[in-house]
Parts: structure tokens; sequence; C-alpha cells
């Protein structure tokens, strides 16, 4: 893996700056809580897995300033992790990665200041560690369904810039790739903010896995001439039916697959199930604003136009062949193997 | 209408530079044949209608000028009629008025050059005013399919940047409109060159028709919401059977109507009715330079990227509720009732 997306070294946290990517690679410093709140805002980092590593980090040295601040804290730790949990909406991961850093600090209180700290600095650390081995294990399951010569298009980017490790989606094709399967993969732009043509086409290629780059609009033609055999996305939030939230433009695909005979997958770690949510109705979608769909088209008059820029889609489940995890793959009926996937 | 797409004023060509819309409205002059080729390959001017009406008057002052210049001119006016039909290869309105045009030349070749450069003239005059009424009449034919409050998603431009006239499919909206039908518009982006945000947006605020912008992405999900009730696109060739050629994207909201039971139709003049293709299958579909995706980007390193960038797709004229044409509305079965539209 030639690519670090976060990196927390000596209690400093850092991260690849992916809105200037592909052109620029440099890291970025997020040194405090709101640099942090702002880097996930704007997509510096994102996919749903790195943005909980990074809330699980930031969560970290916030709460090791107060305690080193002084007394009268919990506060100021329930409103940071707060803050946090409502940086981006969607993707459930981020709400997961902060709950489990505020059960260590609730469940440890009557512990002293360095010993909270050293037990939030390891729960950070294990979410990271834990994610890594998770996108492996993803990568695994996965990479059985891949058959030699496939050709798989992707949506968005789930892969190493979006996780602690190899990714969900592209996680499946790396491994596969690994195996030495023949893959090639389509890498749709993913407009507006173009995650396929700037992070997932770039990461693919520095990992040589031979790749094709095209616009959302032509999936559907190469579809009905046969040049797909394989759809694979991630998920920022899978509700108990299998109904799940990824980047617009997902459900279009999964409508073209379904009517194309086209195994449509999603890959996803366990901490992106949503137990609260027994369909995908109440996900809620963030609506960003226009300029991100104007700003690439250089039109200065922005009040001119009217945008409606929803960052997801919600994507029935009934039209998911299946749902990747780190434990297996989850087959139909969902409502009922979720629960059992989650027990267990 | 207060665009003036083509001009044609005093022996002199213009055109809008629609590269440079919506920032930039400046005309520029096609003063030979290589401007025009030029212009029209680099999509300075677009849409099947327009480009045929541009070629139309590129070939009068074309042949003005070798008639001029003195005898032995058949091989030259034929070369130049050729050299007009390949500059883009999918519309087949491109085709069909330059051979109109050259049919008039080849009738005349007893007639004095003033002669034969006077019917020239009139000719291509004629197609641009019939075009101009055919548009009219596609507008009230389709206007009748709309209802008050509809809203209708478009793709690509096939308005009055794209025509003679009014447009195509903006015809349908800009005459209900005018009806004082409450419409509203979904105008996609159009990836990669983007006419929807850049070009059908535009004409639509300049006409006061209410309209919101969207990435291609955004489509499917707006149809799952019974936000969309109909959809209306232009077409490039319609072959005997229904299918047709239009945009890059076009095919794939065709399966997404199909799948939301939305009527999905489109608009054409019978020049772009091609006698000679029984199916869509060998339509020719232009592949254009991996630039058009790239550039947007900034993303300097071309080299870097393989990309696949069709300018068109077919959709098969199953999935088309109907043909909006001036003469009226061709419904299924196609290939029956298209030839029956023909004769006459």
């Amino acid at each position: 893996m030639k690519i670090n997306t976060i990196r927390f070294d000596n209690d400093r946290l850092f991260i690849i700056d992916q809105t200037r990517l592909p052109e620029h690679t440099a890291e970025i410093e997020l040194s405090d809580l709101d640099q942090a709140i702002d880097a996930i805002k704007k997509l510096k980092v994102r996919g749903a897995p790195a943005i909980g590593i990074t809330a699980a980090y930031a969560f970290y040295l916030e709460t090791k300033r107060l305690i080193n601040d002084g007394a009268d804290n919990d506060q100021k730790i329930l409103a940071a992790a707060d803050k946090l949990k409502q940086a981006r909406p969607t993707a459930v991961n981020l709400e997961w990665a902060v709950n489990r850093m505020m059960n260590v600090f609730v469940h440890n209180r009557a512990a002293s200041g360095s010993e909270l700290m050293g037990l939030l600095r390891q729960s950070a650390l294990d979410i990271h560690e834990e994610d890594r081995e998770t996108c492996r294990k993803i990568g695994e399951n996965g990479a059985e369904i891949v058959q030699n010569g496939f050709h798989i298009l992707t949506h968005c980017n789930a892969g190493i810039l979006a996780t602690g490790g190899l990714g969900t989606a592209l996680a499946v094709i790396y491994t596969a790739h690994n195996q030495k399967k023949n893959v090639h993969v389509y890498v749709d732009e993913t407009r507006p903010l173009g995650q396929g043509t700037r992070l997932t086409y770039w990461e693919l290629k520095q990992h040589n896995v031979p790749a094709t780059l095209i616009t959302d609009n032509v999936a559907a033609s190469l579809m009905r001439r046969s040049k797909i055999d394989l759809i694979i996305v991630g998920a920022d939030r899978i509700t108990m039916n299998g109904d799940f939230a990824n980047k617009i433009g997902t459900y279009n695909l999964a409508v073209l697959a379904r009517y194309h005979n086209i195994p449509f997958y999603c890959a996803a770690p366990s901490s992106t199930f949503d137990r609260e949510l027994e369909n995908g109705e109440n996900i809620p979608v963030e609506i960003r604003d226009k300029s991100e769909v104007t700003a690439l088209w250089g039109i200065g008059n922005h009040d001119f136009y009217d945008v409606y820029n929803p960052a997801f889609d919600v994507t029935p489940g009934e039209l998911l062949t299946g749902i990747i995890t780190e434990k297996g793959i989850i087959n139909k009926p969902y409502k009922q193997n979720i629960n059992t996937f989650l027990i267990n």
C-alpha cells in the first residue's frame, strides 16, 4: 500500500488533503478539533471509514488538550463529540467511531488523566488498526466473486483513500489483482466532486491496476454492450433491510445493473450498519452547496443558478446482489441475514 | 426568441460561439469552409439541426467563392460537400442538409454562375427557415402531452441553441410555458461538455422558464421520489425501427424512465430519420478526445489517463413512449408508423 490516507505519528494527526489530488499529494496536519471538523466538512478527508478514524484521533487529541487544561471537562468533551458527529450527516461510521471513543471516556472517568488519555489513544489506534484488518478481510471475501477477465465498474472512491486500509469496494479489486486475476476497472467520474477521476483512478494506477475513466453518462451504454461483468460500490450507511446510502449516482447504477442483469454489490465494514433504521426512508441525505456543481465550469454568476446538489442517494436493498463484509458476504433475505450477521 | 444561434446577414455567416457560453455571448464569423468545419468539429455550433443549417450556408459560401474564382469547379465543390459531411459522424441532419444543397447544384449545373448562386443561397435560407417552422410545429405537437404542473427532465441541449428555431425538446417546453402551463425543468449537466449547465439552463432562464440544475447522477433519485413527470430529449439520428442516437447519457435516462414508469419522448424534425438504417446497431458513434473529460479537473498529466469518451449512445426505440415531430407524434409500432410518416 503506497498511500497513507491518515497518519498518526507521535500524537500528531496528518491526512492527505484529498481536495488537491491527484495533482498534489501533500499531507496536512490537523492540529485541533476545528481543523479536523473543517477537513471532514470540506472533504479533505472523506469516505465513511476514514472520517470515523479521523474523528477518533481528533477526539483523542481534543480530550488530551482539555484534560491537560484542567478541571470541569465533561461538558466540553461531550460537546466536542457532538460537534464531530455533526460534521457530516449521512455516513454512520462517524457517529459509530465517536460513540466508541465516548464509551471509553464514560467508563473510565474515575481513572487518572494520564491513564484515561492512554486508553483513549489506544482506542483510536485500535479503530484505525481494526479498519485496516477489516479492509483486508473484505478484500478476501469479495475476491471470490471476481473471475479472471472481469471488467468491473466502481463509483466514487471506496478505496485506500476512503479507509484505514485497502478500502472496501477497491479492496476486493486489489485482492483479486494480487491473486493474479486479470481485472480491468471502469472508473466513473462521480460528479460533482470527481472522486472517481481524482481519487479512484489515481490510486488504482499507483497500484498498477488497469483502469479506464468514463463520465457517469457512459456506464449504461457499456452495460448494454456487455462490457461490464460486475459492479461494486461502497456504502455510507446500511439499514436493517439492506437499503443503503452511498454517493449520489449509486442508485442509478443499481437500476441499470438490474435492467442489464449485472451483479451489483456493496462492500462495507460492520460499522456501516445502522441498527436504528429499519429501512432507507429516514437516512439523512446531505445537501451540499451549489458551487460544487457550478465552480468547475468557471461560472461566475452563481445566483443565476438554482442547483439541487444532494451528496448521496439511497438504493433499496432489493437491488443488491449481496453485501460484502469482513465476516463474509450477506445475501438475501437481508432483514434476516443482517440481523444474524450483527449478532455474530 | 432572444437568441440568434445562426445569423446570415448580407452573405456573411455568424454563429454564437457556444463553447464560450454562458459567460460570453459573442458572435463569431465563419468566413470560409475551414472555419465552418472547425466550428462544427469543436462544437462552437452544435445540435443536429443547427449543424445542418450551418453546413448549408457554408456550402453556399464555398460554391460562391469557387464559382467566382472560375472554371473546373465540380470536383472542388464535391470535395467541399464531403468535407462538410465528415465534420461530425453521428447526426444525420448534417449529411441531409449538404445532400440537399448538392442536389440543387447538380440539377442546375447548366445555369449561369449568378443564377446557380442565387438558387443555392435560397436553398440554404429555406433550410434555415423551414427548420424554424419545424421547431414551431414540434413545440405545438409536443405541448399536448405536457400537463399543468409537470416537472420535466431534459438532457443535453435540444433548444434554440441546437436549431434554427425554438429547438426540438425545448420547443415543447417553451410552447407549454407560453400556453401558461406551469412547467418546471430539471436540467441535467450532461458531462463531459456540460451542454445542460452551459446552454440549456442558460437559454431557459433567458425565457423565464423555471429550471433547476442537477448533475447527471441525480436524475435517478428524483425519479424514485416521483419528482419527474416527463422526460424529453432530442435526437441526432433516428433509424427506421425507432432506435436513435443522442447525447451520451440518453440511454441511461431511457432505462431509468422505463424502470420508474415515466413517459420518455424524443423530439426531432424529419431530417433526423435515416432511411438507410433499419436499426441502431450501425449508427456511427463519435469517440471524442479524452481532454474533454480531464481538462475540467485541471489535470495536467493527460497521458496518465486512459479515457473512453463517446459523444453519443444509442437508445432502442422500444424504450421510447413516442417521437415528437413536426407532423405529429409517432407512436408504436415504430417500424410501421415511421414508414407511413416518411411517405406522407
